[in-house]
Formats: C-alpha cells, structure tokens, sequence
C-alpha cells in the first residue's frame, strides 16, 4: 500500500481518489502525494518521469517499473522515459559514444515493444534522450549554480552509503545526484518514479553486489536531495514515487558478465526454462526469492490488467476505443474459478489457483506449493510475456539491425583497423554549440558490454 | 630567474632564445619548457591564457600579471586574457547575471587602458569572455568526461591545501580545477600563466587571509592537474610558467571590506598617497613588505620597458612602429646616472639611484634607506602608471558608465522596486540552446561587491 507522509486535506471527486489510487498503488513510498492530488483537483495532468541509462541489455526485471508506469499511464498521467545517453556514455568512457546511441535506439525498441504488448496505449508516453537537453547553455549553468550551491559534504551524503564501498570514487558520482534533481525541472515534470536504473547512474564504475537495502536507501537520498536542492535554485520541489526493492529474478548473487544471471527480453522459450531452472528459489523461503518477487510485482498486476481489459475496464487509446494486450489471456488457467489471476499446475495436487500475491506468498511459506511446481508456471507466464516482444523484433528488421550493432558479438571477428592518431580541434569560442552528441570527441571505439543493472524494484 | 625542469635539448638561434627568455624572465617556475621552446624553433607563435574572474574592483596588484603579460606580448606570443564571467556568477549567486556582464566590461576597459598606457600593442591580445564557450555542448561534454575520469580524492587534493580551511567547501570547488584544464584546449593554447586569480577561483565563497605559501601550493597542484588529466581525454598536456607569490601592496591583512587596503585603478593621487602613506613597510624588513615586491615586479619592469622604447628595442606595433607608453619617461629621475631606473629622493642624503631591484632591496635592508623616503617615491611612481589610467576613464563616457553600472553606489537610493514572484519556464528539451548568459534565469538582484583577490604574483 502507498504510504502518503502528508494527511488528506484535498477532497477529492470518486473518480480524481481512483486515479490517484492507481497512481500510488502498491508503492513503498510516496512524497508529496498532497501536491499529485492538488493536480488531480484541478483537472489537470500528472507529468512524471523515470530514468534509466542505456548501458547493457536490458532485462526482463526491467517489466518491474514498466508494469508501474502502466499503472501511471492508465491513470492518465503523461509520463516521460528519460534515456540517459549522456550518463551510459560516462558510464563507461572507453564504449564510443557511437555504441551509446544503437543503445539508447534498443532500449526504445524494447520499451515500445513492451507497452505494445500490454495494450498501454503510448500516445501520453514520450521518450526523451539526455543529450537533447542536458548539453545545453540553461542546463550545465543549472548544474554551475547547484554545483555553487551544494556542499561536497551534502553531495556525498546523497549517494554516501554505496559510494563509500568504492575503493576510489569517481567526481561525477558527486555530480550525479544534482543532475537527476535538474532532470525533474527540465522534463518538466510534477513527480519522479524511482526505478530499476536510478542507483546504478551513481556508480562509476558500477559496482555488482549492492545490498537491496542501500540500494533503496541511496534512491531515497537521492530524491529527498532533489526536493532539498531545487527549491534553492528557484525551482519547484517535485513529488516523489518509489517502488519497494526487490532481489533479482534469478535470486542468490548476479554477475553482469553470467549471461545465465539475468533473462533477455529476446531470450528463446528454451533458455528461459533453462534459467528459470536454474534459478534460487529455496522451499518455503519467501524473502530471498525473485521468483515470487517478480510474480507479486509483475505477474499478478498484468493478469490483472488483462482482466480489466477482458471486461471493458482496462484503458482507452486516444480514439476512444479499447486497448487490448497482444495475448489477451490472464495467468489463470481456463477452467480456474472467478477472480484467479494465477494458476499453478502442480504434479502431485492438481492445479493451484491464486486471486492475489498474498495467497500465493502463503502457499508457497507452507511449502503447499514447491518449487518444482512454481518454476514452470513461471517458464510459461514469463514465454507469454516476452513472446510479443519476440514476434516485434523477428518482424522489424531496424529493430534486429539495432540489437545487432549496439551490442555485437564480442566474438565476431573484426575488421583490421589502423588505430589513427587521435587529433581533436575544439571550435574557436562561442562557435559549434549546435554540434550533435555524435560529433564529440570520443574515446577510441571498443567493442564491450556495460553492466546492466542487478537489482529491480517492485511493490 | 627562470627555471626548466627540463634540460636544454634544442638548439635555439638567438634570436629565439632572446623570445624564450623574455617570456620566461622573472618567473618562480616554468613547467614544460621545452614544449615552448620547440615552437619557437618552428617559428610558430605560441599561445598562452592568463585568466581572472571579474568579480570585485580590479586593483594595482593587476599590474604585476600584466607587466609579465607585457613579456609575453613583447616576444610575440599570442595572449587569451580570459574573463571568468561564469565563474565570478558562480562566486556569488547573489550578484545578478548583469552585474556581472557589466563588470566584465569594465575589466576589459581597464586591462585595454594598462596595456594601451605601457605602449604594448594589443594586436596579438585577445580578451574572452568564459560564456562564449564554457557552456557549449562540447565543453560541457568534456566536463562530464573528465568527472567520470578524476577520483574525488584527485580534484580535492588539487585544491586540498586551501579547500581545507573552509568549513563546509562547496561542490564547485571540486570542478574548478578540470574546468582550468579545459580551458587550456578551449583557449587553443600552449601555456597557462599563472597570475593573480587562478586561486580566488577555487574559493567558494571567497577567503581573505590565506598564507601566501597556499595560494603558490595550490597554483601549483591545479597546474599539475591539468597536465596529469587532458592527456586522458586526448588532449595536448600545455606548459605552465608561474609568478612568485608576493605580499599584497599594502602589506599585512587585507580586507575586501576595507577599501583602505587596496588601490584602485581610479583613485585620485591624494587618496593613492594616503593610502600608501598607512601601507606597513618596516625598516629594514625586506620579506613582509608589499612596497618592495611592487618595485620588483612592476616598477623595475616597467621602468626597463621605458627605457627600451626609448633605446627604440621595445616592441613594434603591428604597422612595423615603435609603440611608446602615454609617458615615455621612466622612474629615474633628469639626471640620473645612466642605468637607473628608480631614483629615490631622501630627506637627508639627497637622491639615491637604483639600476636594479636587488640595490633597492640591499639599501633597504642595511636601513640605508627608510620607508618615510620609499613612500614618497613609491606614490610618484604609481600616480603617474595611474594617471594614463585615470585619463582614459575621464575622457571614456562609456568607461565611466560601466563603472557605475558594475560597481554601485550601495549608499544610492535605490528606486521602490515590488517584488515579482519568480516563474521560470525551462525550454523544453533540445530548445532555446543559444540563449545568451543574459537569459539565464538568476538570484534576486541585490547591489553587493565581490571580494578582489588579496594576494598578488610577482616575480
């Protein structure tokens, strides 16, 4: 349930309550619901924003936030997916700037794909390059100003508790914080989402085992940071949304070099079996289990969605007519009874059919429902959710061609190239200030794969 | 004396070491000589940056970089004067963006009006404001690469000696050393020469008494720091020639709030006599005594550079004329013996002739001369490097509006102002990326003056 650190004061229509009920539902936290509610009152629409860079393959932990934005964009919120080109870019200097942009082109691709798939219509939902605005004159003078502003003491804190586990930190983690609070002003926006990615742009280089708890503690400071710091520019304090954390899918400890770690958005039915298989998820234990975290954050929410779909409820497209997910059917078998979102066919028992995550979470911590049996329910949900993505990328050759050119077989062999000698002429003063990110000097070209990030959120 | 770190490899006609021995006269350190030296034996044109922040009244203590920028300019190098308008905004965020323009002008007016009264032609000086390019695409991009290469521990160490005094240092103090490198390729130049601000830049908000020793320490590591880090991002490492640090003119503690302690440009001969009149000169004191470093790095210099004009082996302007100060004569007196270039004029013993600092120094040591009679000699000699000054500005309508624009009377009547609320809309992303620093959106103006840099360099 959200938990809104201000009191009720704004009465609300049945229909305002609603919309921001599946704005802020199943929400670890929420500040500055007052001011979300205040937007609603007046009729107007929510603005809000998640970030993520696009560094390595983004996976399916990544259906965590966007099954949260779904609930932003059926609430009718106009919601902007911040692709942070610039930061993937620091993230990692020695990938070409050139990589970076096939990247960001992917994770487009792949988001686009996902909404689709879901029957989100995405006319309210804008995605929006880092490099489009935080290159400009406005901008780095904001990030001057702040930088005047900001103790070095204030900027640590914000990102203290996983920068200090860094041997020797980087500056830019100090900057970090700053730039992600200049972000809600320049999107415009009336809240952030705090998502899978926030806590891994802190962290050059990235850092792999971070404990779930720091993680969210990190996102926390960030954010409260932002609503600290942008007053003191002049700027409006934004609200903030931030999901639960959760352990990854996989479970147990997840390495960004095992491809096995994390399941790909184009993984075949068979390697997704194979991993789920392969996945840590100890009978009865109902904490460390990414399993259930991923069925409580994604399974049972978009089963839901269907239904509401199925029955008429789901969400308008801009024409007025009615979205409807690629595979229209829950996760209930077809037999289950009414309000079943979740079915698991059991070996010894029969089917197991379950309304909500609570009575899933039970079953599974009375050791009714084992393992064995959860793992394949899981292989077939999770088939069913990627095989529309799938079908989109088999069908759209620029949507292969981009996979392929931002992250290349490190095996294939490459072409002999004469390194050349670097040689960069800046432009004389106050000229060039239109040049594309493309154009900037760049470190020499590497083929290599970022680290994506190992740690999801969910509520 | 000049001192190379490096050994003398190349072999230069004379004439070219006649050039590399006047840029490099007088300096307490040249690091990467021998860069400079091998432009010279190509007969290219070097090009050097010396920069400060326009932040508080320009002083006389401005005279000491200038007189070595006049070196420069005499061996043909090719000088960037830049304007940190940036930086000085960012100095203090009370100081509306228009104070700062207008004192930026008014800078420039004065450095013109030095150099134009020394008879040193400006054809090769160029003076450039720090927003033509510090908020470009480019150099922003480059900013952010060099954060995401320098460790937190580095920046601070480059400033550490200084930063530490401050009680809770400012996160832009951190920046400030990377973005002086940039400046280095920006400027498109060969050495950096340290001088006057290079150290008020660093502190945020400004301290006043800082030893000596700290401000050449910290000089130091900033100049280091940049050759370590613009090889890491491609970039040519530059040479850096460095002033000796003196005691500021009027000896003993300074205080930016006590306009007693420092001369302006424009003070009136009385109020220079008066002035100098209450500077701290002890007898036979020859360490802590802001007279005697004045006499050494400008009054010496300036009076030889008098001299040589007249010789006719000053400098020519760009049509191939001898360029002559507005007053040809130097500080000897009529009927000094040939060779002198200050002449004192004691109470008891009559003139005392000096053709060298080192002579002044001795018979101010040995207490053959005392300060009663240096003071008078020192007013005469400074009135009359003003008086040009002085004249400009009074013949200058526009010089003089720029002065009252730059630096108000905070005792004015100010008109009733109502105070508007502030809104400020961002543009939206990829927009509005040429807007001028004027639109920058900024702090309520307040009338306010800057605190001048306390300490100056000299030989």
């Amino acid at each position: 349930m959200a938990e809104s650190t201000n009191s009720t004061t704004l009465d609300l229509s049945p229909e305002q309550n609603a919309q921001y009920d599946m704005i802020t539902r199943r929400l670890q936290e929420v500040l500055g619901g007052e001011a979300i509610k205040a937007i609603l009152k007046e009729g107007r629409t929510p603005k809000a924003y998640w970030g993520t860079a696009p560094t390595g393959r983004p996976h399916i932990g990544y259906f965590v936030p966007l099954t949260k934005i779904a609930d932003f964009l059926r609430a009718g919120v106009e919601v902007k997916i911040l692709l942070a080109d610039v930061h993937a870019f620091l993230d990692n200097l020695k990938a070409p700037l050139e990589l970076v942009q096939h990247r960001t082109k992917y994770y487009e691709y792949v988001l686009r794909a996902v909404f689709t798939s879901l029957g989100i219509p995405t006319s309210k939902l804008h995605i929006i390059q880092g490099s489009s605005y935080q290159l400009t004159r406005e901008y780095n003078m904001d990030n001057y100003r702040l930088c005047a502003t900001v103790t070095e003491h204030d900027a640590k804190k914000a990102g203290a508790e996983v920068v200090k586990q860094v041997e020797s930190p980087l500056l830019s983690g100090l900057l970090y914080p700053g730039l992600q609070a200049l972000d809600e002003q320049y999107l415009d926006v009336d809240f952030q989402f705090g998502g899978v990615d926030q806590v891994s742009l802190l962290l050059l280089p990235p850092i792999q085992h971070i404990p779930d708890r720091y993680v969210y503690f990190v996102q926390r400071k960030i954010f409260t940071f932002a609503e600290r710091y942008l007053p003191r520019l002049g700027y409006r304090k934004r609200s903030h949304l931030m999901n639960a954390m959760v352990p990854g899918l996989m479970g147990g400890k997840m390495s960004s070099s095992d491809p096995n770690s994390k399941i790909d958005f184009l993984d075949s039915p068979e390697v997704v079996k194979k991993k789920i298989k392969g996945a840590f998820s100890e009978p009865g234990n109902v904490e460390d289990n990414g399993l259930l975290a991923f069925a409580e954050a994604v399974l049972f929410p978009i089963s839901q969605l269907k239904v509401d779909q199925a029955k008429g409820t789901g969400v308008m497209d801009e024409d007025g007519k009615e979205a409807l997910s690629t595979d229209p059917k829950s996760f209930a078998s077809d037999n289950a009874p009414e309000g079943t979102l979740f079915t698991v066919n059991t070996k010894f028992d029969g089917p197991m059919h379950f309304s909500t995550y609570e009575e899933l979470r039970q079953a599974y911590k009375e050791e009714k429902l084992h393992p064995g049996d959860l793992k394949p329910a899981m292989v077939d949900a999770i088939n069913r959710l990627l095989d529309p993505i799938r079908k989109a990328f088999e069908a759209n050759e620029e949507f292969q061609k981009t996979e392929s050119l931002a992250y290349p077989d490190p095996n294939a062999k490459q072409p002999a190239k004469k390194k050349k000698e670097k040689v960069y002429h800046p432009p004389p003063p106050g000229k060039g200030k239109n040049t594309k990110l493309n154009d900037a000097p760049s470190a020499d070209a590497k083929s290599e794969s970022a680290a994506a990030p190992d740690t999801v959120n969910a509520s």
